[in-house]
Protein backbone atom coordinates (compact mmCIF):
# COMPACT_ATOMS: atom_id res chain seq x y z
CA UNK A 1 0.00 0.00 0.00
CA UNK A 2 1.21 3.36 -0.96
CA UNK A 3 2.24 6.01 1.73
CA UNK A 4 0.42 9.42 1.57
CA UNK A 5 2.45 12.32 0.84
CA UNK A 6 0.25 15.84 1.00
CA UNK A 7 2.38 19.11 -0.54
CA UNK A 8 0.27 21.96 0.88
CA UNK A 9 1.03 25.39 -0.84
CA UNK A 10 -0.30 28.60 -1.97
CA UNK A 11 1.03 29.48 -5.38
CA UNK A 12 3.88 31.60 -4.12
CA UNK A 13 7.43 31.36 -6.18
CA UNK A 14 8.81 29.85 -3.19
CA UNK A 15 5.96 27.36 -2.99
CA UNK A 16 6.66 26.62 -7.22
CA UNK A 17 10.38 25.96 -6.79
CA UNK A 18 9.53 23.47 -3.74
CA UNK A 19 6.78 21.67 -6.00
CA UNK A 20 9.34 21.36 -8.95
CA UNK A 21 11.54 20.34 -6.55
CA UNK A 22 10.91 18.58 -3.70
CA UNK A 23 6.93 17.53 -4.48
CA UNK A 24 8.48 15.81 -8.10
CA UNK A 25 10.97 13.80 -6.34
CA UNK A 26 9.21 12.04 -4.50
CA UNK A 27 8.70 8.70 -5.42
CA UNK A 28 5.79 8.28 -6.59
CA UNK A 29 5.79 4.15 -6.32
CA UNK A 30 6.13 5.21 -2.75
CA UNK A 31 3.37 7.63 -2.03
CA UNK A 32 0.40 8.71 -3.30
CA UNK A 33 1.28 12.27 -3.51
CA UNK A 34 -1.46 15.08 -3.21
CA UNK A 35 -1.23 18.99 -3.95
CA UNK A 36 -3.40 21.22 -1.80
CA UNK A 37 -3.59 24.91 -3.19
CA UNK A 38 -4.24 26.62 0.12
CA UNK A 39 -5.04 29.76 -1.51
CA UNK A 40 -7.60 28.20 -3.40
CA UNK A 41 -8.73 25.80 -1.53
CA UNK A 42 -9.22 27.49 1.71
CA UNK A 43 -11.92 24.29 3.30
CA UNK A 44 -8.72 22.18 3.90
CA UNK A 45 -7.09 24.96 6.37
CA UNK A 46 -8.01 23.49 9.01
CA UNK A 47 -6.75 19.99 8.08
CA UNK A 48 -3.52 21.14 7.29
CA UNK A 49 -3.31 23.00 10.63
CA UNK A 50 -3.99 19.82 11.92
CA UNK A 51 -1.44 18.59 10.33
CA UNK A 52 1.06 20.81 12.47
CA UNK A 53 1.65 22.90 9.38
CA UNK A 54 2.58 25.86 10.11
CA UNK A 55 3.71 27.82 6.45
CA UNK A 56 4.26 26.66 3.21
CA UNK A 57 5.22 25.00 0.79
CA UNK A 58 5.28 22.06 3.75
CA UNK A 59 4.92 18.50 3.03
CA UNK A 60 3.11 15.99 5.45
CA UNK A 61 4.81 12.34 5.17
CA UNK A 62 2.56 10.06 6.94
CA UNK A 63 1.59 12.45 9.24
CA UNK A 64 5.25 14.01 9.92
CA UNK A 65 5.14 18.09 8.88
CA UNK A 66 8.68 18.72 6.47
CA UNK A 67 8.41 22.68 6.03
CA UNK A 68 10.01 23.55 2.78
CA UNK A 69 12.14 27.15 2.60
CA UNK A 70 9.44 29.67 3.67
CA UNK A 71 6.94 31.01 1.53
CA UNK A 72 3.47 32.58 3.99
CA UNK A 73 2.68 32.03 6.99
CA UNK A 74 -0.49 30.01 7.27
CA UNK A 75 -1.97 33.25 8.94
CA UNK A 76 -1.69 35.23 5.82
CA UNK A 77 -4.06 32.74 3.74
CA UNK A 78 -6.97 33.23 5.88
CA UNK B 1 21.06 9.92 -16.35
CA UNK B 2 20.12 10.42 -12.78
CA UNK B 3 20.09 13.29 -11.26
CA UNK B 4 22.17 14.40 -8.14
CA UNK B 5 20.56 15.13 -4.93
CA UNK B 6 22.14 15.99 -1.82
CA UNK B 7 21.07 15.59 1.73
CA UNK B 8 23.10 17.85 4.03
CA UNK B 9 22.59 16.99 8.08
CA UNK B 10 24.43 16.84 11.41
CA UNK B 11 22.71 13.87 12.93
CA UNK B 12 20.50 16.34 15.22
CA UNK B 13 17.01 14.92 15.93
CA UNK B 14 15.51 17.52 13.31
CA UNK B 15 17.71 15.81 10.56
CA UNK B 16 17.57 12.55 11.52
CA UNK B 17 13.95 12.91 11.06
CA UNK B 18 14.04 14.84 7.75
CA UNK B 19 16.34 11.53 6.50
CA UNK B 20 13.96 9.29 7.34
CA UNK B 21 11.41 11.38 5.89
CA UNK B 22 12.20 13.72 2.86
CA UNK B 23 15.16 12.08 1.93
CA UNK B 24 14.34 8.51 1.85
CA UNK B 25 10.92 9.46 -0.04
CA UNK B 26 13.19 10.85 -2.70
CA UNK B 27 13.06 8.77 -5.78
CA UNK B 28 16.09 6.60 -6.30
CA UNK B 29 15.57 5.90 -10.05
CA UNK B 30 15.37 9.68 -11.01
CA UNK B 31 18.29 10.98 -7.93
CA UNK B 32 21.46 9.72 -7.16
CA UNK B 33 21.09 10.73 -3.67
CA UNK B 34 24.35 11.75 -1.23
CA UNK B 35 23.95 11.76 2.15
CA UNK B 36 26.52 14.27 4.13
CA UNK B 37 26.96 15.03 7.57
CA UNK B 38 28.65 18.03 8.23
CA UNK B 39 29.64 17.34 11.75
CA UNK B 40 31.20 14.33 10.43
CA UNK B 41 32.84 15.73 7.15
CA UNK B 42 33.16 19.22 8.15
CA UNK B 43 35.85 19.33 4.61
CA UNK B 44 32.05 19.46 2.68
CA UNK B 45 31.69 23.00 4.58
CA UNK B 46 32.76 24.97 1.93
CA UNK B 47 30.66 23.15 -0.62
CA UNK B 48 27.90 23.17 1.33
CA UNK B 49 27.67 27.41 1.43
CA UNK B 50 29.02 27.57 -1.97
CA UNK B 51 25.25 25.94 -2.82
CA UNK B 52 23.88 27.95 -0.70
CA UNK B 53 23.43 26.04 2.54
CA UNK B 54 22.52 28.01 5.69
CA UNK B 55 21.38 25.96 7.78
CA UNK B 56 20.50 22.04 8.76
CA UNK B 57 18.96 19.77 7.34
CA UNK B 58 18.93 20.97 4.11
CA UNK B 59 18.02 18.94 0.62
CA UNK B 60 19.92 20.10 -2.59
CA UNK B 61 18.34 19.00 -5.67
CA UNK B 62 20.13 19.87 -9.34
CA UNK B 63 21.47 22.94 -7.25
CA UNK B 64 18.32 24.13 -5.92
CA UNK B 65 18.98 24.62 -1.72
CA UNK B 66 15.72 23.15 0.17
CA UNK B 67 15.74 23.75 3.93
CA UNK B 68 13.58 21.56 5.37
CA UNK B 69 12.69 22.84 9.36
CA UNK B 70 15.48 23.66 10.95
CA UNK B 71 18.02 21.86 12.75
CA UNK B 72 21.34 24.30 13.21
CA UNK B 73 23.09 27.01 11.17
CA UNK B 74 26.02 26.32 8.92
CA UNK B 75 27.61 28.53 11.44
CA UNK B 76 27.10 26.47 14.42
CA UNK B 77 29.24 23.41 12.83
CA UNK B 78 32.26 25.32 12.19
Amino acid sequence: MKSKATFYHAGCPVCVAAERGVADAIDHEKYDVDVVHLGQQKQRLGEAERAGVRSVPALVLDGQVFHINHGADLSALK
